[in-house]
């Protein structure tokens, strides 16, 4: 059972906010979706997952990132859920700003008492996706992911590990070598234990050395020069490494000026919708 | 002297974030600046006053409303002020979300204790242009000024009585008849004092019946016939007749399905920018 927040008219679609009793959280989980308005006449539309950063929420997308004016014209519907349980009860869940409470990490977590609730990977990967296609008129062999940051980090490992789930990937200044950095070592030690071994199946870039080509159209990454999280948090020059041995065509875009933020995504959001659509559109 | 808090690049040119000690208001002031690149480089370009609505900031407009994208291809920089003074310090000032910080009406407050700094119509019109003209590579020729709600009444205002200074105006959703709405009741009656006569020259609909044909380029508004503020609140149908009396041209869209937010805004906000461009473009 879907329960409606809000809906807004928003360029001839639909912004809506939802919220549902989530299998996999165990808890109640909001979500944001942008519907063209050919897919509230009920036309089957391809999908786009974002996946936000920390602290965001399941509208910091939909507010900030400005893509509803082009997914209405080329009809995507975009979906973004939050980023992480919310109201758990586990004692200093909202202590910092990068673990716990609004930095699920888009795993399932191991460890306890992180491991009843903090659950995003198969929240994102089975139960929202299912919940969206079932109720928005979504087209389930017409998916792609992208995000930002720790959200970046979500789509490059969700889409690694379930290539017939997502046909098309790209990021905003990803967290791309998680397990090489403090980001990732906080919330992987923490969330799946001091055993870095079980680190690596949220790590895009130790994922892609097991791969070869498993998106042959591309992946798209932009990466901002004077983002202030570049050299110790994001590594992208690791997962390009990755994607060298595993012939994975991949484009790496480095803009000079801009930072980590939405003044940033929201530029090159164009390019990414555009992206994603040219692959899902066939 | 105008302090730098934040720049960012975006589409290409400079979102920046600045405060200034305000001779006006009496404290330091807060406002966003966006810059296309040809103004970042020195070239006078024409200059984009928007005003934004109760409880707003100046980063408002600059995060939720989309504009920097076709900013950026026209060439027109945007300035958005805060809503009001903050840390005046008057007892009461926060308690209401409609009166006091964050809804300052774009007045000179005549009544004590409100009178010393709540002077936001002084400090738009005057003070913060000539800081920006002077700062921002802004065309003083060319000048235009939009707004939302609390925000479109400063607009529509504040254009009515300067016309010599704002080429162009528009609005979304605007208080368009403040004296006769419980929002303008409240705030012209604290700001203002009882006696109704004071309240005409901030009512764009009592000022445009004293006016010919200010605009004659015209006016647009833009009104979502899902805003819960239509029927008490904001009489666009006063300030139309205002009009036609004073044979101002103006366009009223009024559109189904949308309600008074920023999904409204972001949807419309081309429209506005072209109206303007093509006024202030001359």
């Amino acid at each position: 059972m879907i329960e409606k927040l809000s809906e807004h008219g928003c360029f001839g679609g639909v912004q809506g906010f939802y919220q549902h009793a989530s299998a996999e959280i165990g808890l109640p989980m909001r979500f944001s979706v942008f519907r063209p308005q050919r897919a509230v006449a009920g036309e089957k539309l391809p999908v786009l997952f974002y996946l936000a950063g920390l602290t965001c929420t399941e509208e910091t997308f939909m507010t900030k990132g400005g893509a509803q004016r082009l997914a209405a014209e080329l009809g995507l519907i975009l979906v973004s859920p939050d980023t992480s349980p919310r109201g758990a009860g586990i004692a200093g869940e909202s202590d910092s700003w990068d673990f716990g409470v609004g930095a699920g990490f888009y795993l399932d977590a191991t460890q306890a008492p992180w491991s009843k609730h903090y659950r995003m990977y198969s929240y994102v990967v089975n139960e929202l996706r299912q919940a969206v296609l079932d109720e928005f008129s979504g087209d389930a062999q017409r998916i792609g992911i992208f995000g930002h940051s720790m959200g970046g980090h979500g789509a490059l490992t969700l889409a690694l590990r379930n290539p017939g789930v997502y046909r098309s990937v790209s990021a905003f200044a990803p967290i791309a070598a998680p397990s090489q950095c403090p980001w990732g070592h906080k919330a992987f030690g923490n969330y799946l234990g001091a055993d870095q071994s079980a680190w690596l199946q949220y790590d895009a870039s130790e994922l892609m050395k097991g791969l070869r080509t498993p998106y042959p159209q591309g992946i798209l990454i932009d990466q901002g020069l004077s983002d202030k999280f570049l050299a110790e948090q994001l590594l992208p020059e690791q997962f390009e490494l990755a994607c060298k041995q595993a012939k994975q065509p991949l484009t790496v875009r480095r803009h000079a000026g801009y930072d980590h933020g939405y003044y940033f995504i929201s530029t090159f959001m164009e390019d990414h919708l555009r992206f994603h659509h040219g692959i899902l559109a066939d």
